[in-house]
C-alpha cells in the first residue's frame, strides 16, 4: 500500500492524502454506529481533475474505493471495509452559480445541505430536500443516495430535484452531464445512472438543482385517530382538499408516548392517549380553509381530536414530536432492529398486523415502535426484544414478511452494506442481473463501493 | 424475410402477424409526416410472453425492430426504415388495477392516454399527463419517449409519474421492475433506462402510473404583455403567489394572431395587439387569490392587459389559441423548420434575440412563429422561408447558436431518426460515449429501434 501512497502523493500532492494516525474517527464509519474501521488511507480531492487522476489511478491498480460525503448514511455505504482508500469529497464544497430566473443552483459536491438550503432562501427560494442531517450530510451523499426526508409527498426525492450533474466514472472519465432545465429529452437521461446508486457506478462531483418558491404560508397540526383505516382516509382527504399537503408523518401511540416521555423539552398536546397520531402540514392555504378541513374530518368522526399550531414555536414542538429519534433509541435496549421498509399504502395496515403477530409468535417479549412517512408508503420500525440479541433474525423476519406484501426492504436509507443480502427479497433475480450488467459496463474492475447495494 | 415469417408465424400463431397489404398506413409512419415506409412485416403480440418469444428470436437472428405505440411521435422514432420488423404494442392494452388508497394505476403499454386519464377521473384522481395527441398516444409511447405536454412545470415529464414497470430487454428477457411507493431506494432504479429512451433499450410492457387527486379549482387567464422581461418577472411572480402554478404558455404575438386568425371559431380576447402574450392557469386558489395576483401585476405595469376565464367555455377558448398548431401549420409554406428546443429561462431571450437576427442575415424573408412551455424552459419555434427549401439549413443554423446558449435540441418530443445527428450538439462526448455504453450493454445485437437517439 506504501507504493500507492507515495504514488499519489507524487501524483496530487502530499496536502491531498491522510495517513496513519492522521485519520481521525470521521474517516472510519457512518452514522449506522458499526463497528469503525481503518481506511488504508484517505485522499481528499481539491477539485474534479483530481477525483479523475485518483479514479483513473485506482482503475489501473484495481484497488477498491469507498466515497465519502458528510458520512451520516445509515446503510454502511461509506463505512470503509478491508484494503479499502476512502474517497472524501468535503474539499469540493461551494456554490458554483444561484440563478434566481431560471431557479436553479449549482453546488459541488461537498457543500452540505443546509448551506444550499440558506443560500436558496436567501433569495425568496429553497431546495425542498430537508432531513434530520441537514448540518452534516453533503449534496453529493443526498444525491448519490436519491435522500429523502420530510418534503417528499409533494416534492418527491432527491433524484426529482437533480436536473443535472457532473460525475466521474470508475476509469476517471469525468462526464459533465449538466442541464439547467425541467425538460431534455436528448438521449439517454444519465444523470439517473448516479443518482440513487450510492457511489457504485461514478463519484457524482458537482449537482445542478431545481429550486422553487419559498410556500405562501404554512399550517401544522396534530390530530388523533382510531384506527389505520382513518389515518389513510385522512391522508386522502388532505390531499385532495388541502393546496399542497406537505408533510404527512403517521406515528403510533407506542412512538408517541415514547417521544413525548423520552425528551424532557416536549409536552403531549392531548389531555388522553389515541391509538393513532399524524402530524401534518398543508402549504398555500388560508388559515380557514385548513382548519375547516380539519372541523370537516372531526365532525365526521374521522378525527378524534386536532390542535393547530398558533405559532411557529408550536410547530417546532410538533415536529420535534416526530423528530426526537436520538432521544427514543436512547431508551430502548440495543441492539435493536431498525427498518425503512415501503409498502403500497393500501397493503399497509396488513402488513403490519402481520407483523405484530408473527414476531410475537415468533419472539419471546418483543416491542416495537412504529412510525413513518405514511404518505409516501414509507414505515419506520423499531424493534427489539429485551432477552437476547435477535435483532438480526428480526430483520430476516420481518424482510420474509414483506416480500409477500410488495414491499421494500428500503424506502429511503439505501442498501449500502448491510441489506445487500437482502435486496433479492424485494427486488426479481431479472434485475439483480440487469444491475450487474450495468455495474460490469460502468466499473469492469469492481473498484467503485465494492460490496454495497450489489453483494 | 419469408423464412422469419414463417418461424413467427409458427412460434406466436398466424393471428400476430401482418404481412404485405394488410400493413395499413398505420404501422408506416409516425406524426413527425415523414414520407411512409413499410415495414417487412407487423407483430401485434397480446402479451408480455409473446413481446419475449419475438425478441428472443430477433435477437438470434440480429433482426431490426421499430417498436410502436400510437405513432404521434414528432422525430421519426417509430417510423419503419428499410430492413425493420414493427412490433406494435397495440393489443396489450387495458388497466390492471387501480389502486385508490395507494393513488396508483397499472396499465397495459397498449393503453390509450385518455382512457387511463378517463379511469382515474372516475375515481376522482387525475394522471397529470396531458398532450394534444391523448387520444392516439399509447401510454407505452409517452414512457418510452418520456413525454412532456401541458402539465410538467407543476407534475413533470412522464418519468416523474412512472413508479414502475415491466420491460422486455432485447434479448427477450422480462424484467419485471414493478413499485407502487414513492420511495424505493432498494438497488439501482432500472425503470429509468427504460423511459425516455425510445425503445432502444427494451420494451416497455405495462407501468405502474402515480396519480393524483383532482384539483380543488382551477382558474385560467390570458395575460398581455410588453416585453420578455416582463414575461419572465410574471412567471417569478406566479410561481411564488399562486398556490401552484399549473401552466404558463408564452405566446409571441407573432404566433398569437396566427392562431386566432386561422382558426374560425377564434376569437381576440383584446382589443389590440401586444408584443407578448400569457395563457396561465392556477389550482387550488380561491378566485379573489387569482385575481389580486393579477391586479397587482396590472397595478404595478408588469402586466398591460389580463383576460380571465368565467367560465369553462372561456378556459377552452383560450386553452385553443395555444392548441391552434395544426391549424396555424396550415398557413404556413411547407416545409418548415419545427423546433422543440430547451434552454434555462436566464438564457431564453438572448438566444431568441440571436436566432432572429441571424436567421435574417443568413436567410432572405425568413419568417417564424414563436410560442411554448416557458415555465419549463421549452420554446417551440416554427421557422420557413418563401423562397426555396431552405428547412435544413435552418435546422443546423438554430441547433448551432442553441449550442452557445446550454440548450438542448428537443426537450419533450426526442431525438428520434430526425435528431440524432444533433445529439452531439447538446451532448458532451463523454455523454453519448456512455450512452453507446449502455446501448452495447444491453442490446448488443442493436436490434431495438436501430438508429434512434444513437446514429
Amino acid at each position: 500500500m506504501q507504493t500507492h501512497i507515495d504514488a499519489l502523493t507524487e501524483l496530487l500532492g502530499a496536502d491531498q492524502l491522510l495517513t496513519g494516525s492522521d485519520i481521525s474517527e470521521r474517516y472510519q464509519v457512518d452514522w449506522s454506529k458499526e463497528a469503525p474501521h481503518m481506511p488504508e488511507f484517505v485522499v481528499r480531492p481539491r477539485n474534479t481533475a483530481d477525483v479523475s487522476t485518483f479514479l483513473r489511478y485506482c482503475s489501473e491498480h484495481k484497488l477498491p474505493v469507498v466515497p465519502q460525503g458528510g458520512l451520516t448514511g445509515l446503510a454502511g455505504g461509506a463505512t470503509p471495509r478491508d484494503g479499502e482508500i476512502a474517497l472524501s469529497l468535503e474539499r469540493l464544497n461551494g456554490i458554483t452559480e444561484l440563478d434566481k430566473q431560471s431557479m436553479t443552483m449549482t453546488v459541488k459536491a461537498g457543500t452540505p445541505l443546509q448551506v444550499i438550503q440558506q443560500a436558496a432562501e436567501a433569495e425568496g427560494l429553497r431546495l425542498p430536500v430537508d432531513l434530520g442531517a441537514r448540518g452534516s450530510c453533503q449534496i453529493g451523499g443526498n444525491v448519490s443516495t436519491n435522500a429523502g426526508g420530510n418534503q417528499v409527498l409533494s416534492f418527491g426525492m432527491t433524484r426529482a430535484l437533480v436536473l443535472g450533474l457532473e460525475a466521474v466514472q470508475a476509469d476517471g472519465t469525468i462526464v459533465p452531464a449538466y442541464n439547467k432545465m425541467l425538460k431534455n429529452n436528448a438521449g439517454y437521461d444519465l444523470k439517473q445512472l448516479f443518482i440513487g446508486s450510492e457511489g457504485t457506478l461514478g463519484i457524482v462531483t458537482e449537482v445542478v438543482l431545481r429550486l422553487f418558491p419559498l410556500a405562501r404560508n404554512k399550517h401544522t397540526a396534530v390530530v388523533a385517530l382510531d384506527s389505520f383505516e382513518s389515518v389513510v382516509k385522512l391522508l386522502n382527504t388532505t390531499q385532495s382538499k388541502f393546496a399542497r399537503l406537505s408533510a404527512f408523518e403517521a406515528m403510533w401511540n407506542s412512538f408517541f408516548q415514547c417521544s413525548v416521555g423520552a425528551n424532557p423539552n416536549l409536552s403531549d398536546p392531548f389531555d388522553e392517549q389515541y391509538p393513532f397520531y399524524v402530524l401534518l402540514e398543508s402549504e398555500n392555504d388560508a388559515l380557514d380553509q385548513f382548519q375547516q378541513v380539519l372541523f370537516d374530518e372531526l365532525e365526521a368522526g374521522n378525527v378524534l381530536d386536532a390542535v393547530i399550531a398558533q405559532s411557529g414555536k408550536d410547530s417546532d414542538q410538533f415536529w420535534a414530536i416526530r423528530d426526537s429519534i436520538p432521544e427514543v433509541m436512547s431508551t430502548i435496549p440495543q441492539p435493536y432492529a431498525n427498518f425503512d421498509v415501503g409498502l403500497p399504502v393500501s397493503q399497509m395496515e396488513d402488513f403490519l398486523d402481520k407483523v405484530q403477530s408473527s414476531l410475537s409468535e415468533r419472539f419471546e417479549n418483543v416491542e416495537s415502535l412504529t412510525f413513518g412517512h405514511l404518505g409516501d408508503g414509507n414505515i419506520h420500525i423499531l424493534a427489539w426484544t429485551t432477552h437476547e440479541d435477535n435483532s438480526q433474525a428480526i430483520y430476516k423476519h420481518v424482510y420474509q414478511l414483506l416480500n409477500e406484501f410488495g414491499g421494500t426492504v428500503t424506502a429511503e436509507h439505501g442498501i449500502g452494506y448491510m441489506k445487500a443480502d437482502y435486496l433479492k427479497l424485494c427486488r426479481s433475480p431479472e434485475e439483480i442481473a440487469l444491475m450487474r450488467v450495468l455495474k460490469q459496463a460502468m466499473d469492469p474492475n469492481n473498484i467503485l463501493n465494492p460490496g454495497r447495494v450489489l453483494s
